[in-house]
């Protein structure tokens, strides 16, 4: 089966790289022509090209967009200009659905949102690595319109690659990874931000000095990329400012039982916290 | 020198090892009749008991407290009517200085306040080790009424311990370990109180199903150990409150920018946590 990949990038270039190990035929594309040649070199594709017309004159069955989350819909609505099969099956690996899915469907009836919840803190084909996906969740957001051969077309690439795959509704993943991935960003970038707030440099100055692993953690996220960071506050607006309206609550309940010296509720609120930590950590 | 630990869990217990490898005379003194016996054969201590009388009786010269930060002043107080010389110098290992240093120097003026920066998650004798306090900062909060002699000696013991000494006021100390240390705490547990109040329970089936690294970062001194959380707020309450107010100011100008979807200032803002945020981890 001939499969495209446009997006060589970590995720692009990895999927590329396990997909050929796989047997099947993957075809590349990428803006830039030196990305092209180290994606052919790694074998991550047997073939890239700049041009988005390689994945039309090929006829791959699959697409899959790897780009960033806002060049998934002007790739299919140039891909739709070269008159690619309708027949094409297209998935994406971006990190927000509702948006995504919405905006593609309209475009490509044989569009199924994706997302393998894979990655590091590197980017580009130089961070590409085998077995990326392995054992990591790969989330599939069909919607009504979408064949269950399509669903179970991707399905099957995704446990080749070692994923397991969970399926849901788009507004049902975006809510979820707001919570446990794109509130934290904020939540991080707040403590940081507040930090840079204190006036008095020999505070500020010991503070820098004192910081150990717990700033570090609690920072590690806030200090992330900016680019990713607007992006998923973009497309995914309306379920992290959800998420970040009860955090404030929370956070006020906190704030007030410390004002009042409620000793005993916040060492309950702390307990709590303590004991159900791990069920998202299992 | 004679020098006594009151306390001989982590931050005690490892002390004495170290104090006692410098050649020093350690006495212990413990409230567990078997935490006294473990310190002695361990060699954390030369001789251990659960009376504090033992420091009176041998006379040390030193007392190291380091009981929880509430046994702190009642320590002293016991202290005192055992008619311990009043010439013995007196410090603590609390990580809250301001209320320490007030209440222990009004009942011990030869008092001077100390914070060594060094722990680990474990807690207890048995998890005290040699060389816990190498390369860490020792911090001293001295008072206008304490000698120089006085600073001299416990400096030169930390010193001993290869620890670096950082000499500063108690409301500065409070301060600094508010913003790196306190903060973080409420910050990353009021992050796992917001998603428990997720009611969808797919949601949240899913959200515990994806969590990773960044929510595993961000939740870790959330999840912690609840007395100490109490402990620090209830102690260092003032400046805990004015860090959270900031935190709580920072927080609001995010959620404003996203929900204004002002993304060129969300941009800027995420940029400059992201090029701040090395300076507190030099």
């Amino acid at each position: 089966m001939k499969i495209g990949i446009v997006g060589l990038g970590l995720i692009g270039g990895s999927l590329g790289l396990d997909l050929c190990d796989q047997g099947f035929s993957i075809f590349g594309v990428s803006r830039q022509e030196k990305t092209c040649r180290k994606a052919e070199k790694i074998g991550a594709v047997n073939r890239a090209d700049v041009r988005l017309s390689l994945l039309v004159e090929v006829a791959v069955e699959i697409i899959f967009i790897c780009t960033p989350i806002d060049k998934i819909v002007s790739t299919i609505e140039e891909l739709k200009t070269l008159d690619l099969n309708p027949e094409t099956l297209i998935t994406d690996v971006g990190s927000v659905k509702s948006f995504v899915v919405r905006e593609c469907s309209k475009l490509w009836p044989n569009f199924v949102g994706g997302h393998p919840m894979a990655g590091t803190e590197k980017k580009g084909i130089e961070a590409a690595q085998k077995g990326l996906f392995a054992g990591a969740t790969y989330i599939l957001t069909p919607d009504s319109k979408n064949s269950a051969e399509a669903v179970d077309k991707l399905s099957n690439i995704a446990e080749l690659l070692g994923s397991t795959v969970s399926i849901c509704s788009p507004q049902i993943h975006d809510r979820a990874v707001a919570w446990i991935s794109h509130l934290p960003v904020i939540v991080s970038a707040s403590l940081i931000d507040a930090c840079l707030h204190e006036h008095d440099s020999e505070v500020l100055r010991l503070a820098q000095q004192l910081a150990s692993s717990g700033f570090r953690d609690t920072s590690r996220v806030g200090g992330g990329n900016p680019e990713l960071g607007v992006m998923m506050a973009r497309y995914n607006r309306q379920e992290l400012l959800r998420s970040l309206a009860q955090y404030r609550q929370s956070l006020d309940r906190l704030i007030e039982q410390i004002e009042q010296e409620d000793w005993r509720k916040l060492e309950e609120n702390l307990k709590q916290t303590q004991g159900v930590r791990h069920q998202f950590l299992a």
